[in-house]
C-alpha cells in the first residue's frame, strides 16, 4: 500500500512539474519546453557550433554537453505569445523545431507561455461553436503597383444568410508584422466565432492587410497605406462581400505600429469610419516615434487630425466607439491618454489587459474587448 | 555617341547577365541569388561559425570572406522549386531571408529557380481573371482525436450561383508536406483560376488535407487516413459547401507519398470516386517503400484492390480518368506503368513533365494536365 502511495505522490509530483513541448513545435519536437515556472528551456544540437545564442527577450548565452548538445533555461516569462531567435556563430536563423510567425521582419519562431484553460478559453476553438472561413485573397494594388495579398475572415452564418449584409472590421498586424498576424499569432477567427457564438459580437467581416505599402520610389509607407486602404481595399471588399458600405458599419482597429495606421485611417478619413481601437499604440501627432507626445498637448491635439478633436460633441456622435488598450507591463501612458481625452470631453473606452506585456496575447484579450463594443444597433 | 552605345551595351550585359533575388525572399533581401546559368547564390554572414553547409540538393560547404560573410554559388540547378537547408555548426536551420514552406517535416526554406514568363503564365496570377478563395477550415477528427486543419478551394464563380452546386478534387501533398503545400509550393488555388477562366477546366472545389493521420497509440497513418477522409472529411464538406455528393463528382489525386493516398482512396474505396491522379509516386501493391514492383507483376496487380484490375470493361466503365504523371527527370517506371496497364485494357492517360525532377514545378504541371481532364460531362 505504502509503495503504490508513494508510487502515486511520486507521479502526481511528476505531473505537476512536467515540461510541457511548445504549442507550436512540429513534429513531435520535445524542446522548447515551457517548465511550471514559465521559464523556456531550449536545447538544439549544433556538435561544432563555438557559440549559440538564445534570445527570448533578451540574449542567453547557452551551454554545450559532451554531446554537442546546447541548452538553456531562460527566466520566468509572463504568459502569452513570444518570439524568439537563435544564433548560431553568428548568424541569427530560425527554430526548425516549430510553428513560424511573420514577425520582427521575417519569419520567426516563437513560444506560447500558456495561460490556464479558463482564461485561454475564449481564443480556443470549440466543436460546438460554428467556424467562420479565413481566406486569402490575391488582390493588385495600383496605388503599390504589385500583387498583394489580404486575408478576409466572414462568421459562419455568413453563406447560410445569402441575402443579409455584415459590418466590416479592417483590422492591422504591428510593425514586422504582416497580413498573417491576426491569424496566426491572433487567433482573431477563433475569438470571433466564440464571441458571436455567444452572442457577444455582432457577426462581422474582418479584413487584414499587411500594414507596408509603398508607391514605388517613394519612401513614405503611411500615406500609401492610408490611400490603398481607402480607394482600393474598402471598395474591393464592398464589391465583393456582402458588405454594409458606409461608415457606420465599418470599423478599424490595430496594434502597437498598426494602432498608429488604425487612427489615422479612422480620425484622419471618418468619412469611412465610426469606431477605431488603439492597441499599445498612442494616437500619434505629429512626428511618429517611440513615445510621441503630440497628443498630450492640448494645441497639438486640438489641431491634429483637421480638428477632429476641437468639437467633443461631434466627435461622440461620430464615433460610436474609440477604445484604448495596452497590457499593465507597457505602462500607464495609454490610461493618461485616455484620461486627458476624457477630459476634454471626448469619449472612449479605456481596457488594461492584467499582467500580459507588449505581445499578442494583450492584443488576443484587446480584439476579444472591442469586438463586444463595435457595431451594436 | 561610342559612348552612349558603350554604356547602353553594357548595361544590356548586366541586364542578361545579373542575378534575380529569389522569389520568396522577405523584406527587400538580396540572397539567395539565382544566376542567368540557374545556378543559386547563397550568402550568410556569421562571423564567429567554424563552418557554414548549405544544401540544396547536395552539401556545399560555403567560404568564409575577412568580414565573416560566408558564400556559395551552387551548380546550376533544373527548373522548379527546390528547398534547401543551411547547417551552422552543425545545428540545420531555416534561413531567415526568406518565405517558408512546410516540407521535410518542418517548416522549411525555398528557392524557385524560375521558368520564362510564358512557361509560368499558367500558374501566374492575372488582374482579368476572377480569383476563388481558399481557406483554412478547422475539424476536430474522431478518428484521430484531435484538431485539424484543411484547406478549402472555391471557385471564384461559387458565390455568383447560390443554387449550382459543384464537383470536389481531394487533392494530398507529398511526404513531409502538410495541406498547405498545394497552395503554398503549387499554387494550385492560382492554377485552378486560370484554368476555369479559360473555360479548360470545370469550376471544382478542391480540398486539401494533411496526409498524416494516426488514431491515438496506432503506429499506422494510411489506414486512419483513409478512415478520416471517408467517413469524416467526405461528409462535412458535402454538408458545409455546395458539392454534387456522389462519386462521379469526386475526384482525388496526390503527389508522391500522396500519389499512393490518391490510388489507396480511389482504388480501394471506388464507392466514392471516379477519377485518380498519381503524381510522381507508383500505385502500391504490397509493402510501401521507395520502389514497389508489386504492380508490375501480374498476379499481384489482378488481385490489388478486390481485384479492380482485374476487369477492364468495368474499370473502365467506373473511372473517368486514371492520370499517371511525373517530372523526365525522374525516370521511366511510371511510362512503364502506364504502358503495363494499357496492355491489360486499362485506360489512363500519361503524362511526362519535360526537364522536371521529383520538385512542385512538375506537380504544378501535372495539376494542370490532370485538372482539365476531370468532370468532364
Amino acid at each position: 500500500m505504502k509503495k503504490i502511495l508513494t508510487s502515486l505522490l511520486g507521479l502526481y509530483a511528476i505531473t505537476a512539474m512536467a515540461q510541457t513541448p511548445n504549442t507550436y513545435n512540429v513534429g513531435g519536437k520535445l524542446y522548447p519546453q515551457v517548465n511550471p515556472d514559465k521559464s523556456v528551456t531550449f536545447q538544439f544540437t549544433a556538435p561544432s557550433a563555438d557559440k549559440v545564442v538564445l534570445n527570448l527577450g533578451k540574449d542567453y548565452e547557452m551551454t554545450k554537453d559532451e554531446k554537442g548538445v546546447w541548452s538553456v533555461t531562460t527566466d520566468p516569462q509572463v504568459v502569452g505569445f513570444h518570439y524568439y531567435a537563435v544564433k548560431v556563430g553568428g548568424l541569427g536563423v530560425i527554430d526548425p523545431a516549430g510553428e513560424v510567425f511573420y514577425g520582427t521582419s521575417k519569419w520567426s519562431s516563437a513560444v506560447e507561455v500558456p495561460e490556464d484553460a479558463v482564461a485561454a478559453d475564449y481564443y480556443t476553438p470549440k466543436q460546438d461553436v460554428p467556424q467562420g472561413a479565413v481566406r486569402s485573397v490575391r488582390f493588385y494594388s495600383d496605388v503599390c503597383k504589385e500583387w498583394r495579398r489580404m486575408y478576409v475572415y466572414t462568421p459562419a452564418e455568413y453563406y447560410d444568410n445569402p441575402e443579409k449584409r455584415y459590418p466590416v472590421l479592417y483590422l492591422q498586424h504591428g510593425g514586422g508584422e504582416d497580413e498573417t498576424g491576426w491569424i496566426f499569432q491572433g487567433r482573431a477567427d477563433v475569438i470571433l466565432d466564440n464571441l458571436i457564438a455567444e452572442g457577444k459580437a455582432e457577426p462581422m467581416i474582418i479584413v487584414m492587410n499587411s500594414g507596408y505599402a509603398q508607391v514605388p520610389g517613394s519612401s513614405d509607407s503611411f500615406d500609401a497605406f492610408e490611400q490603398m486602404i481607402t480607394e482600393e481595399v474598402i471598395p474591393f471588399v464592398d464589391a465583393r462581400y456582402r458588405t454594409i458600405a458606409d461608415r457606420e458599419h465599418r470599423a478599424t482597429a490595430g496594434l502597437s505600429w498598426g494602432a498608429k495606421q488604425a487612427y489615422d485611417l479612422a480620425l484622419g478619413y471618418p468619412q469611412y469610419f465610426s469606431a477605431v481601437g488603439g492597441f499599445s499604440g498612442i494616437i500619434v501627432v505629429g512626428e511618429f516615434g517611440r513615445s510621441n507626445p503630440g497628443i498630450m498637448d492640448k494645441t497639438k491635439r486640438k489641431a491634429a487630425y483637421n480638428g477632429i478633436f476641437a468639437n467633443p460633441k461631434q466627435f461622440n456622435k461620430d464615433f460610436s466607439v474609440l477604445f484604448i488598450a495596452n497590457g499593465e507591463a507597457e505602462g500607464s501612458h495609454l490610461a493618461d491618454m485616455s484620461k486627458t481625452l476624457k477630459k476634454d470631453g471626448i469619449k472612449n473606452t479605456f481596457y488594461q489587459s492584467p499582467e500580459t506585456a507588449h505581445e499578442w496575447l494583450t492584443w488576443r484579450r484587446c480584439l476579444y474587448n472591442y469586438a463586444q463594443l463595435i457595431f451594436k444597433k
